[in-house]
């Protein structure tokens, strides 16, 4: 078997590169996109992950029709690439209504509103229908109207039925609680309160004559759910790749990580037992996750087994990130076969900011797959 | 005087946007280089805060020919934009020897070394002169030979010195531990320890024959030194924007900030006492301080006075980012002048790192400043 560094060199990198297991991100594809069918619910996968146009077409091969993005920009790379049914999963930036109009009048578009005011600015610009989902806070505390003050919910729901061209769609919630969970038990019991308050509220609307779906999106819940019972839509993003943040609360098995950064070595401590490589903040991000030890760690070394990503050395943590040098803690055995002009790679802690600080990612054939600039 | 809303939306913005304050930059530079002047050294800047040809032209204005870059990418950029004496001050990644070789067949490089494995890979592949300056740790143990080990380095610099086409020029160190300091005193301190260090190397070197320069490297250091008597060459990049975490350290004065991100509110939650902006880790970094509370903070609201950057709230946090989300703490009185559409402005943390994540800088009097892509 090759060496990693050997394998790495072979691929031509020769600076901080973005590493894609397209064979592995293509299971993790297929698997939620069957996931949802046995459901019967729809996909509308979140790209904010991967933001290009040719991962985007692996979905489309799973029979994905139906998208979610973070932005009117995003929204629109992805309009230029053929998708005509797009959610933009965040809420909606009164400042864009050009933008908006633009996207509305050439797919169907839904957006993400929780207040009076942004029902009000949308009602003084808004020019084609669009979809209107109403977000709801059931414990993040991020965005969104707080799901048990129910009176609030149905009054708005009522004031933007009453409004040209929006159209009261459901209710959607980011449960990105899960993020904080540490075992899938946890996820579980977060995922089955969030079911419960957004049906609350359903049947609350429903009552009062609404239809009304109910979308939920984190990345953890979608992963440990068994049925989806009583939720119509799934907005799961960070799967495609996962990352180690999601192996460490539950969401994932170590080889359905899909995404590594390759970096070159340029310094070797045997006296501290340290390895410092080409590759920082600005390769990485600075997302950290905090071992049960307490330390703060940015990655972990990976090896290439079998032309596919590998093992993972837990003991081997990036340990410090300036702006672009890491510094990688290593075991003395690892430490010796380590040279100057090694490449070695990293398992990123969050696979979203990683991935967004590259133009595009090298497949472990060697192939370029481009990402929206 | 035009609320900071209004003004930020008379620019046009309509998503985040770095905004630059150019009189306060340019201001920062002829501080610097005058500073350097009067010590009569040689002011090398490092480019990879701003890594703008336009705002290299402002330090040409100053009279400075000499920079520094972090990598030889970056400095590709800058000889396409006329440098022609260039330091990439990152220990040499040797897997670039063809980057390396057509930049010294250009322009006067300089490079970094600091190992046995490092000089013997450019002894097999370079074939144009270049300066090498070997780095020195002197306490931040990133890179560099340990300060104290006065025979290694002796060795390294005899060993250096028979290679042809490698012309060693002196010592170089960045003092990255002057980022921990609490006070001015501190960093004054650090910086003499830093000073007394390199001097004992260059000694030892001077003794043997070698002729033996001493850079130093960090804003801190660079800010708040006096004369700077001993040293030959700095190479500070920070200062050029300076950020919340300089201001922390004692390294400047809020007045000498001149880079912060305007984002559209998209929520206001009077019951939580907090807004949210459009304006996340890709648009602001996850680099926090930690205030002395023991809160990690990853930005301040800052205001617009008389089209400068202005008034900083430091009752006004940002205390979370997802991605694209920007959560803000705000007192009552703040909250209750907000509303979602409007333009808030965010002092960052480190502006390295906000600015990286930026195509272009736009200044308070509109126009686009481009950074490298």
């Amino acid at each position: 078997m090759m060496p990693t560094s050997a394998f790495l060199q072979s691929l031509g990198i020769t600076r901080p590169t973005a590493i894609l297991d397209a064979v592995q991100a293509r299971q993790n594809i297929r698997h939620m996109a069957q996931k949802a069918a046995q459901a019967n619910i729809r996909f509308r996968p979140h790209f904010k992950t991967h933001q290009s146009a040719e991962i985007g077409q692996w979905f489309q091969t799973e029979g994905v029709t139906t998208i979610t993005v973070s932005s009117f920009s995003m929204a629109h790379y992805f309009v230029e690439h053929g998708w005509q049914d797009i959610t933009v999963a965040f809420p909606v930036n009164v400042r864009e209504m050009d933008a908006i109009n633009r996207l509305a009048s050439q797919i169907q578009l839904g957006v993400l509103v929780e207040s009076l005011a942004t029902i009000d600015a949308l009602q003084r610009g808004i020019q084609h229908p669009v979809q209107v989902w109403l977000e709801i806070d059931t414990g993040y505390h991020r965005t969104g109207l707080v799901w048990d003050d129910g009176d609030r919910i149905l009054s708005l729901v009522r004031h933007l039925d009453s409004v040209e061209h929006l159209e009261f769609t459901g209710i959607l919630t980011h449960t990105g609680q899960t993020y904080y969970a540490r075992s899938r038990a946890e996820i579980q019991y977060l995922y089955q309160e969030t079911t419960g308050r957004m049906q609350s509220i359903q049947d609350r609307l429903q009552q009062a004559g609404f239809s009304c779906q109910i979308s939920i999106g984190d990345t953890p819940s979608c992963a440990v759910a068994g049925s989806f019972a009583g939720i119509d839509e799934i907005r799961p993003g960070n799967f495609v790749f996962y990352d180690q943040m999601m192996y460490q609360i539950g969401a994932c098995r170590p080889d359905q990580l899909a995404l590594a950064v390759a970096c070159p070595v340029v310094g070797v401590y045997p006296e501290r037992g340290q390895i410092v490589v080409y590759g920082g903040a600005v390769h990485l991000s600075k997302e950290a996750l905090v071992e049960t030890s307490g330390r703060a760690v940015f990655g972990y070394l990976q090896e290439i087994e079998n032309g596919r990503l590998g093992r993972i050395a837990y003991d081997a943590p990036v340990i410090s990130l300036s702006q672009e040098h890491g510094i990688i803690d290593v075991p003395p055995a690892m430490e010796r076969k380590v040279t100057v002009g090694d490449i070695v790679l990293i398992s990123p802690v969050h696979s979203c900011l990683t991935a967004n600080l590259y133009p595009f990612y090298l497949t472990l054939t060697g192939e370029n797959i481009s990402r929206i600039r």
